[in-house]
């Protein structure tokens, strides 16, 4: 590669998107290129020409070794939507102005859905006006709702934390031994689709009965079903743990946490703002049953926890970063690095390059054939799907008794 | 001794309880005493006979080993208040009863202040009746708040945990570096004393700035200032993340909670149920900023999460465990063990044993110098004291890619 190369982040951060910048920067530093810079908040910085040189960033192999441990996103994020093309060309034309500026080759770009709808516009403009840069696309969504890849970086670490707080609270749920159970209800990310919060699944083992219920949103979520199940419940269980995912809607199209909450804000990608599914329950289950209620939300905590990362995970998204640098040497642009699993047992995960046309504004939901009959577990396949993704520890480098992360020099 | 001892745990679960209970369990064994026995949720239970042999439930090193790394309370928990001699006198004697039928020497009471006024009572009557048991109280609590301790077991692993969390929830939230920051606000446990929220400050060092503001319930929450507080930073900031005690009130008595919620629910001990503190001003700030707000609540997770429990915390645990039974070797009674700091570099704590009428049903707050002048910081004084607390770590046993307990052996 004769020219430079660029690398940003997008979109919610997760515990591991640093590990993909790591890789990225070590391919190409592999590779001998010359400039790798990293764009400061995404394409919202880069527009204004916030821009480091990352071999100013991280200058060893410690550094590197310390960005897999830290979270959120070390260059910093953004939530900028690229506008179309129409009417809005000046933008574009910027754009390949900082690029040809900087003699940038190939951007790279981590993000989930929408900024793969950045690297399918960006790569479809130079394509159509014959400009020579390259765009390749770094998965990394908690919410693990790419398509065509088997799973997304970020998903794997996610879900440990998850599925390990989850036994925790149980435990903490099951120590009072009264005769009356106290009802704890956990709110889980997930907009649209409910891979996160079928996570939860995963704490259930030798030394854990696991959860009572999970409700996906996937499934229309029937209050009079819940309450009912919420009853039965805890007739039988001096504890009960319930997984909802803050995306969980009615039939009539509601959102259950509109029931509690008439709040009508919607974020910079037009998403109605969630929150508060859990206390719109616990609050429900609390007046109709008179029984002790909690409701817990993980809220960033489950995307933010590097100290409880999935090595699987780190080593996975190290890895699309390192390949997406492959795939742009090779020439390839409008794609997107895909995870695509070889085996089970044993795991074992390579990758491709895949167009992003296929990819870009997909949600891939979880595969109605891993929900349980009764629309409130999980099955074997998913378990068989998702269990690997959670293997293995990186420990954090502790400094005065707390992780230590990497931090980004700013002039 | 002759006799047979037991163990309880009463109150709201650590992180660490279960080291005081394999402390309890390693000491009676060296010491050759016969049965060593186990109550099932704390006094409730016992009153129940729900005993269990621990020689049984703890069969070997590795399950010691394991019950270190298993959080909130192995034998069952229970919030039961020890009703007053006078007009109860049955209760007491049903106790006395079951102790002589089981031929219990002594008796271990893991907990906090409720706790320590079970062991204070019990030790009363029996010095009143001329009976031989012993009672021992082996502190516990995340509260932090027993007095004559230095500190208590279970605090230094909350705290460790807050911190890491809230240095992970400072990453995510500066991540996004639009021009109007988000103002994250984190409700942390603590009714009276704002020990666990103090926590919060020890995430600032070389890789974090910190906190932005700390509001204890020592200190009359003014809410004029804090709004004044949330605009200055907001301008000044592009990320705002404020700690929060569950329990802080204004100068009217009223807890902040109660301005957006009106529940009069009161637990089983009296206590007001609290919530919601966080989410009351986020909702405040947003209503009159236009700011983006999010309100985190460690909710029962700051008191479960081994899986960051701090090495140091883990060890006392067991220690004062152990010396409880060294204690009522000696024919002590009527004690709860005190952790007795010897030198803060290197950090040295002992152990001694100190009479529960001193500590029952005292609450120790934050010291008042230890707090900045305007009421929202901690200073040199807390990390002082604190910093050694959280340091080490007892890495999990992980099974499944999960951290494996140990679960209690029923019928």
């Amino acid at each position: 590669m004769k020219g430079n190369i660029i690398v940003g982040q997008s979109g919610g951060p997760t515990a591991v998107i640093n590990a993909s910048v790591a890789g990225v920067f070590s391919a190409a530093k592999k590779l001998g290129v010359n400039k790798i810079y990293g764009m400061v908040h995404g394409i919202q910085g880069f527009l204004e020409e916030n821009i480091v040189d990352l071999r100013e960033q991280i200058q060893d192999e410690t550094d590197i070794e310390l960005l897999k441990r830290t979270p959120s996103a070390f260059l910093g994020s953004c939530r900028y939507k690229l506008p179309k093309v129409e009417a809005n060309e000046a933008v574009y034309e910027k754009i390949f102005a900082i690029l040809e500026k900087y003699d940038i080759e190939c951007l790279f770009y981590c993000g989930g859905n929408d900024s793969m709808d950045t690297i399918k516009m960006l790569s479809d403009y130079a394509v159509s006006k014959g400009k020579s840069q390259r765009f390749v696309g770094v998965p990394k969504t908690i919410d693990n709702d790419l398509p065509i890849t088997d799973h997304c970086p970020g998903y794997g670490s996610a879900a440990k934390y998850i599925a390990t707080s989850i036994k925790e609270i149980i435990r903490d749920n099951e120590s009072f031994g009264v005769e009356k159970p106290t009802i704890c209800i956990v709110e889980i990310m997930g907009r649209h689709a409910g891979w996160l919060t079928a996570a939860a699944a995963l704490a259930k083992g030798e030394d854990c009965s696991g959860v009572d219920a999970i409700y996906l949103p996937e499934k229309i979520f029937d209050m009079d079903l819940f309450m009912k199940k919420v009853k039965e419940l805890a007739a039988s269980k001096s504890s009960v743990v319930i997984a909802v995912s803050e995306g969980v809607s009615m039939a009539d199209g509601r959102f259950v946490c509109e029931l509690g909450n008439a709040s009508d804000f919607v974020d910079a990608f037009g998403h109605k703002q969630l929150s508060g599914c859990a206390v719109t329950l616990a609050n429900k289950v609390a007046a109709e049953t008179g029984l002790k209620t909690r409701a817990i939300e993980f809220s960033t905590l489950q995307r933010a926890a590097t100290h409880m990362a999935s090595l699987t995970d780190i080593n996975e998204a190290f890895q699309v970063g390192n390949d997406a640098v492959l795939a742009a040497e090779e020439g390839k642009t409008g794609m997107m690095i895909t995870l695509d699993r070889n085996g089970d047992s044993p795991y074992e995960c390579g990758t491709s390059a895949y167009d992003i046309h296929a990819i870009a504004n997909v949600e891939r939901p979880v595969p109605a054939e891993w929900i349980t009959e009764d629309g409130t577990g999980l099955n074997e396949g998913y378990e068989k799907y998702a269990r690997p993704l959670i293997m293995g520890e990186l420990q954090p480098l502790m400094v005065n008794g707390l992780p230590r992360h990497l931090v980004l020099k700013t002039k």
